[in-house]
């Protein structure tokens, strides 16, 4: 047993000991529909119409009654009163007579009355006669009221991260404005004696990478407002001033780094000074992730993650994020796909692992190239196009097996 | 033959077609590591020394010559010379002698000499001397320089889009700056007397959909800086107006809107007269999209789309987008999946189609739920997943076929 973690604990038991010790202070606010992409919806939006609000045309053509041009053929046109020649956005006000037509341009409103349209091709203008070609069926070539969206239909849900495709959705509906979640601050601390922000490298010091993804990841994701807190030395004063800076800023601290035995010392006990209930958990059975902490303090969540960039990028990604969104209600979209393992991938039974693959398209099929990342620290993010998961209790996953990635 | 388009072209002409006939006036601009996310790169950035660059131990241990502990156990340890202890970022000058030993914490500098490390869990330490527990292999529990990423290794392509993965290879080598490419203006019109921006809507009025959904599409890309010019009416001397001030302030114009035969003359004729050569290709052999219009002015692209919110929607994102990208050099990410049609699609020869889907997943493998979308303009973007392409001179889809789709 490894003594260095003292309440380790498996990922789907993350949320059960977390989730109702922290709270996030999520407010909302107003923004103007132009930028409202890469926002999370505050509320639920529905349709307060139905659209079309009228019977659209689908065509530039002729509105009749479909009875009064059955039968009709080139060597056979029916002729056609034409009492009215609409333009977009206009609208007839009476109803269609029999023997009537008005002429409706696409998108046009198709008098009361035409159970149809004429496709303009399919017709000859002779003064105020059309001589029609060709028969249509009710309802050819237009939308009734409501076909598209009908009244009440929710259009967007609370929680649901707006695209173009919702702007459409909420632009049809005439909204200027939508009401959307605030982003969430949250600071994140960089700690290590070996870490250099920039300039020239002595031997054992490496540029601090953890900071600059993780700020990148917590930014798009579109969730949280990050702030950056530089580097902390392997210091427990100074680390503690840091967090104390952090916390008082933000919802939600992330630190990492302190992999090794005394650094990663000073995060938990950090941690409990800052205040209670503290380190809830110590260790994941999760690879790579070993060394998290989670500690929660004035119902505000820390995280300590590993130095290891990639090890700190997927708990951050796959497990902090998940947690927060679950806390708050968002719904993060993941794109998965199913791809043939192309090698084996053998595993610790009593650890999950997350591994990067490579994901490789050949005629008609995915292929997943594991990319074995024990030495890999950041070259997996090269090539890697996301992630697999080997469950807590396997031993591994056989060449040629049916995976699930989770791209990134 | 429809009449009322004149350059009617395959999708697969397009680039043949645009692609030396217009230019874009992209340029690059320096920006801080932290706000690159969502750009892309105006250059190759490569890897400036190995990673790591220097052997680092993978383990809190010590660095042992492999053979000194060969046959080490719990009953027979063996006793080595503890000379330094290194903590994070420090390193031992010597090279390291038979016999002796440095502890190395992980992330640490190994010693010259030693070629392999043991991990403290087995060893004890008794004053000067450390106990070894276990054998070792050469090469076990540290990496070699170069072992991750090799110097020269191309680490961010020109024309890549900057995500927090880029960010971290960046980091790796202590970039703090990052060349991109700065985003291009886009100009974007609606044209329709049916058009209302907001307020209450009489029959025969819609809002302004198109204008908004491309403009939050555009941004969305991270390709373009757009730029709305709001609701313009079908009449040829104000879309003219428009165009020329749109024109005159970004590299590509959008116009949306007119399909209805009056006013898509009007986007044609305006195009021609706005300047050399004009209108290159009237009409697509797509569905939906057919009344799309390409156009040159002053080797400024000009695309006029219809005013169906579905159809300029996927014409801007599956058509416009990737030639812009193309022309530029944007390497453009799309995430496609397979899946199993679940419902027959019938295709007219002669056009291609794009076919929204709806992405089930049911037991390890995922269906494609066809929305078919003659009625659906806006409805299509509650439960789209994305698009499936149906070829050109095929007559349609059958239930059960593998299916290729893009992701939206």
């Amino acid at each position: 047993m490894d003594k260095k973690y003292l309440k380790v604990k498996k990922r789907s038991d993350i949320e059960k000991i977390l989730l109702d010790k922290f709270s996030v202070n999520v407010g909302k606010e107003t923004c103007p529909i132009q930028d409202a992409v890469n926002h999370f919806s505050a509320r639920d939006y529905k349709a307060t119409f139905s659209i079309p609000s009228f019977r659209k045309s689908l065509v530039d053509g002729f509105a009749v009654h479909s009875k009064d041009v059955l039968g009709a053929s080139p060597s056979n046109p029916v002729p056609l009163h034409l009492i009215s020649t609409l333009k977009i956005g206009e609208s007839y006000k009476d109803k269609l007579k029999r023997g009537e037509t008005v002429y409706v341009p696409t998108g046009g409103v198709v008098p009361d009355g035409a159970d149809s349209l004429v496709m303009i091709e399919h017709t000859q203008v002779q003064g105020d006669e059309v001589f029609v070609f060709r028969s249509v069926s009710p309802h050819e070539n237009l939308i009734e009221v409501g076909e598209d969206v009908k009244k009440g239909t929710v259009i967007l849900k609370k929680g649901e991260l707006i695209t173009p495709q919702k702007v459409a959705l909420l632009r049809g509906f005439g909204l200027t404005e939508v009401e959307v979640f605030n982003k969430i601050p949250i600071g994140i601390i960089s700690t290590g004696d070996e870490l250099v922000n920039s300039g020239s490298l002595k031997t054992g010091k490496i540029y601090d990478i953890n900071g600059y993804t993780l700020f990148s990841e917590a930014f798009s994701s579109s969730i949280f407002l990050p702030k950056l807190y530089g580097i902390v030395k392997d210091r427990e004063d100074k680390l503690q001033k840091a967090l104390t800076k952090a916390l008082s800023e933000n919802d939600i601290v992330i630190m990492s780094g302190g992999t090794s035995k005394g650094s990663f010392d000073f995060t938990v006990s950090v941690i409990n000074k800052a205040g209670k209930p503290g380190v809830l958990i110590h260790g994941l059975h999760l690879s790579p992730g070993k060394p998290s902490v989670f500690g929660v303090v004035n119902q505000k969540l820390i995280v300590g993650l590993s130095g290891n960039p990639l090890a700190s990028f997927l708990v951050f990604k796959y497990v902090v994020i998940p947690l927060i969104a679950k806390k708050i209600g968002l719904k993060v979209k993941k794109h998965t796909v199913f791809a043939t393992l192309n090698a084996n991938v053998p595993s610790r039974k009593g650890r999950e692992e997350f591994i990067v693959v490579k994901l490789v398209k050949r005629s008609n099929e995915f292929f997943a190239e594991p990319i074995f990342s024990e030495s890999a620290f950041i070259s997996v993010f090269i090539e890697g196009s996301g992630i697999i998961t080997i469950p807590l209790m396997s031993e591994g996953l056989i060449k040629g097996e049916k995976v699930e990635i989770t791209l990134w």
